[in-house]
C-alpha cells in the first residue's frame, strides 16, 4: 500500500482539475482558442500554479490524448453465438463513439494537432492500424462461422471504410445544421452498421435489421 | 464584347496569383499558419497591394471556396446502359476526389473554417445537401434498372456513407504513414465503389468488379 500524505493527494486533485478543466475548455471552443492562461483563469488558479503541473499545453494535450486511448482500448469480440456477437458489436460501437465524443476536439482539429507533435501522430496512427486489424478480425471471424459473405480484399476494404466512418461522423454530424448530440452517437453507430449490414447473410442480418430499426423509425 | 484596358487586365492578374498562391500556401502548411504577410512575401509584391485586392484572409478563403464550388458543381448521371453509368460513376469519383485534394486546406480543419466563417459553414452545407440528394437520385435510378438491390433506408445510409468517406479519406489517408497522394485518390475512388458493390446484382456487380481490380492488385 502507497501512503499520500495531504500534499501528493492535493497535488494529484489540482493536476486531475487542470485535465478535466482543459478539456471541456478545448471540446467547447476549440484547442486552439484556449491558452494556458485561459484554463488557469477559468479554474481561478495562477498560471504558475498550472506551469508547476504542466510546462506548455501540448503537455496537457499529450496527457488528454492518454485518457482516449485508455478510453479506445478495448477490441470487439466475436463469441460462439453470432445473434450475441453482433449485438456486442452494436454496444462496442457506442462504447468507441461515445470516447470520440468526449475527446472531440481531438478530431475536429487532427491535422492541426498531428502537424504539431509528432509523436500525437503517431499514437494515432497505431490506434488506427490497431482497429483496422480489429475489425478485419472481426469479419474474419464471422466469415468463418458462415454468418458473413464476403472476400478477403472486400474485407479488408470494409474494415478500413468502417474506421472512417466511425473516426469522422460524430465531426461530420457537428458540422450538419440541426444536429443533436444523442442522435450523433446511435445513428453513427448505425451508419457502422450499415458498412457491415449488406455482407452478412441469414439469421445475421436479420438480426442486424431488428436492432437496427429502433435508430430508423 | 468588353473591351478591357492594360490595368484592368494586370489587376485580375494579380488577383489570380494572389489565390493561386494562397492556395498553394494553405496546402503545404495549413490555412491557419500563413499570414497575409506571408502571402504577399511569397509573391514578392507588398502588403499594400494585397490588401487592394483583398481585405483580409478571409476574404482569400472565401474566393477560394468558390472555386472549389465551381469544380463540385457536377452531379453523377445515370444513362440507360448500366454498364456505361458504373464506369461513369468511377470517373465522377474521380473528379470529385481531385477536387478535394487540390483544396485539400479546407478538409483539413472544417472546424476552425466553419467556426471562424458561419457563410462558409452554410456553404460547405450546401453542398454536402446536395451531393446525399444526388447520390441518392442515382441509387434509386440503378434500383430502378434492376441493377441494384436496396430499401429505401439502405439507400439513404448507403447515401451518408458515400458522401463521408468520399469528404474525409484523403484527410485520413494524409494522416497516415507512407502513402502517396496518387494512390490516394484512387483508392479514394475504390473505397467508395466499395460502398455501394454489395448492393449492385448481376452484371452491374461483375463490371465494377473488373473496374476496381487494378486498384487492388
Amino acid at each position: 500500500m502507497i501512503r499520500q500524505d495531504g500534499n501528493t493527494v492535493r497535488t494529484e486533485r489540482t493536476r486531475r482539475r487542470i485535465l478535466d478543466e482543459s478539456l471541456k475548455l478545448f471540446n467547447d471552443q476549440g484547442e486552439d482558442a484556449v491558452t494556458t492562461a485561459d484554463i488557469a483563469g477559468s479554474l481561478g488558479i495562477s498560471p504558475g500554479n498550472l506551469y508547476y503541473h504542466f510546462r506548455n499545453k501540448d503537455q496537457i494535450v499529450a496527457e488528454l490524448f492518454g485518457r482516449l486511448e485508455a478510453r479506445l482500448d478495448i477490441d470487439p469480440r466475436v463469441g460462439p453465438d453470432v445473434a450475441q456477437s453482433i449485438e456486442d458489436l452494436w454496444f462496442y460501437l457506442h462504447l468507441m463513439l461515445e470516447a470520440i465524443w468526449d475527446f472531440r476536439f481531438f478530431y475536429r482539429n487532427l491535422h492541426g494537432l498531428a502537424r504539431r507533435d509528432r509523436r500525437l501522430r503517431d499514437r494515432f496512427n497505431r490506434i488506427a492500424s490497431r482497429k483496422l486489424a480489429a475489425v478485419e478480425a472481426l469479419c474474419e471471424a464471422l466469415a468463418g462461422q458462415g454468418a458473413l459473405a464476403a472476400s478477403r480484399e472486400e474485407i479488408r476494404a470494409l474494415a478500413r471504410n468502417v474506421l472512417l466512418v466511425a473516426t469522422y461522423w460524430l465531426d461530420f454530424q457537428s458540422l450538419r445544421p440541426g444536429r443533436e448530440r444523442s442522435a450523433g452517437l446511435g445513428q453513427g453507430a448505425y451508419q457502422v452498421m450499415a458498412l457491415v449490414a449488406p455482407y452478412l447473410v441469414g439469421g445475421a442480418r436479420a438480426h442486424l435489421e431488428r436492432l437496427g430499426r429502433s435508430y430508423v423509425e
